[in-house]
């Protein structure tokens, strides 16, 4: 058995991990990142976790998931907004702290390759990993590989328009999927309609949760709220519209769904089957259809993924 | 050297030639498809064929593309609308009549294969051609290799939504890139501005011209018509969203456009790259841009990238 350390480099905590070749975590680590403190201190702060981690253990390599734009090849974060680094060689400075070349990879395509190699989508032979969060991200495995561009840059599904000159996007385009998928937008659709509809039992909810969430329109749904469920149903009918593009794009094995969204479960994943296989293309002359899943790895998914990538 | 053999397998013609593993055409031959004669006597044609281009010379491998759905795993077409195939075993039937056992690819996907290993794309680390007729197809090449999915299915670039709830497309769903991109479109929102403008040099353009077509409002922008370029400025508007999310999917080094729309070259194409550059994800932090260019291999695309595919 071979093992990898995994680094999960974020813009709060780092953390990391001893992987075994099958994804499972021997040891673990974090730390506050204090990207405040300059990258030199970060990198001080990963190599020390890197050589803790590596202590006593044979390490066959090591794999970190950096946010933003990293570039593998050149070894360097091309840009990461939360961390304020730019063309910033970090391969070379890993290197001379802790022996090992590591490998760099984008932190939402670590967590889609650990749920291709060791979660729901284990032995797929594509899939295409869609998180719905503050913003929406994802990553695409092919045949056991990330998909990176010619620049290096991961699959920005989330920067797809699904609504020509629709919601402006914080990318500067508008309609983007993440303008109608994310948990920002489905707040967005909650807030409006509860404007709209002063009876809703959204408004208590909200009120009892300390504000309007991700959850709201669902938990008023549950109740029989009309509101709601028209919340849920517009937020669907917008997902699947990307998530069916996914499909026609990629006709994976797998298109899986994560972030705090995904947390509603089947109350999410049922009606957005349903939404999708009536949106495949050529469905009617193929036995083949995507299975539409959840991520099972949660917050494990981008050190397992970080280490796996190492083994590439 | 090694030659191979390519056929184009069309609604109207069965065209074929022997390519050498270069992307060089050696010998051409084309006859009648005759579809409704029956799968068992086009077959019969495409065997002959065959049988005519190997005589004399030796001949590595032979590959077909092929309207619709093929399963090149199983050897079967699985479905092709306007031949009236249906899961038909093509290759077990081509192999008792010619001895080689044939690779099946989807025709459009066959093209965009030509053109990233002969054509405009040549040497180009991933390719996504997008065919601009009466409908919009394409193909995606990542590595060398045609992305094809879990069905085995092509890419179905023209079925991604880009308006949401937007114009029907013939698959089923609305707002399809298709339905905003096709020469087919093109012409409708020629018409309707016709219709809006009777004043415009469309009119007149169209009346030389036997009708509308996707050349009417390029021809009236060539001569400073307003209501034209407000056309073609419509039709580069949608376009570029299309391929502006196939940018920010796959940042592939090359996107490359052909069919009846990309005729009119630089007049197309410059727009087009301007409107693009605008909506690239991340495109300050690195200098490799796609590049957006034109076809050239045309009409012998089709054979040529057939041929190829067997090479594989």
């Amino acid at each position: 058995m071979k093992y990898y350390i995994g680094i999960d480099l974020g813009g709060t905590n780092i953390k990391g991990a001893v992987v075994s070749e099958t994804g499972e975590i021997l040891r673990q680590s974090s730390c506050p990142t204090r990207a405040e403190a300059g990258a030199a201190a970060v990198t001080e702060s990963i190599a020390n976790m890197i050589n803790d981690l590596a202590a006593g253990r044979e390490i066959t390599g090591v794999g970190m998931g950096c946010p933003g734009t990293v570039d593998d090849a050149g070894g360097t974060v091309v840009y990461a907004c939360n961390l304020g680094w730019m063309h910033y060689d970090v391969r070379a400075a890993l290197r001379e702290k802790t022996g090992f070349s590591v490998r760099l990879v984008n932190d939402a395509n670590a967590a889609a390759l650990a749920e291709v190699k060791a979660g729901c989508a284990k032995g797929a032979q594509s899939a295409v990993v869609v998180t719905l969060g503050t913003g929406v991200g994802g990553g695409v495995v092919l045949d056991g590989k990330l998909l990176t561009g010619y620049s290096g840059a991961a699959s920005e599904l989330g920067h797809m328009v699904i609504v020509a000159d629709g919601e402006p996007c914080a990318c500067g385009r508008r309609g983007c999927f993440e303008a109608y998928a994310s948990a920002t937008a489905l707040i967005r659709m909650t807030k409006a309609a509860m404007e709209k509809h002063p009876e809703s039992a959204m408004h208590s909810i909200a009120a009892e949760n300390g504000g309007v969430d991700g959850r709201t329109a669902f938990l008023a749904q549950q109740q029989g709220d009309a509101a709601g469920s028209a919340v849920v149903g517009e937020y669907v009918h917008y997902l699947s519209i990307g998530v069916a593009n996914i499909v026609n794009i990629f006709f994976p094995e797998v298109v899986a769904v994560s972030g705090g969204v995904s947390n509603q479960g089947e109350n999410l994943l049922a009606p957005l089957r349903q939404a999708v296989s009536q949106q495949e293309y050529g469905a009617a002359y193929t036995t083949r259809h995507p299975r539409i899943l959840r991520c099972i790895l949660g917050n494990d998914a981008g050190v397992i993924g970080a280490a796996l990538f190492a083994e590439e």
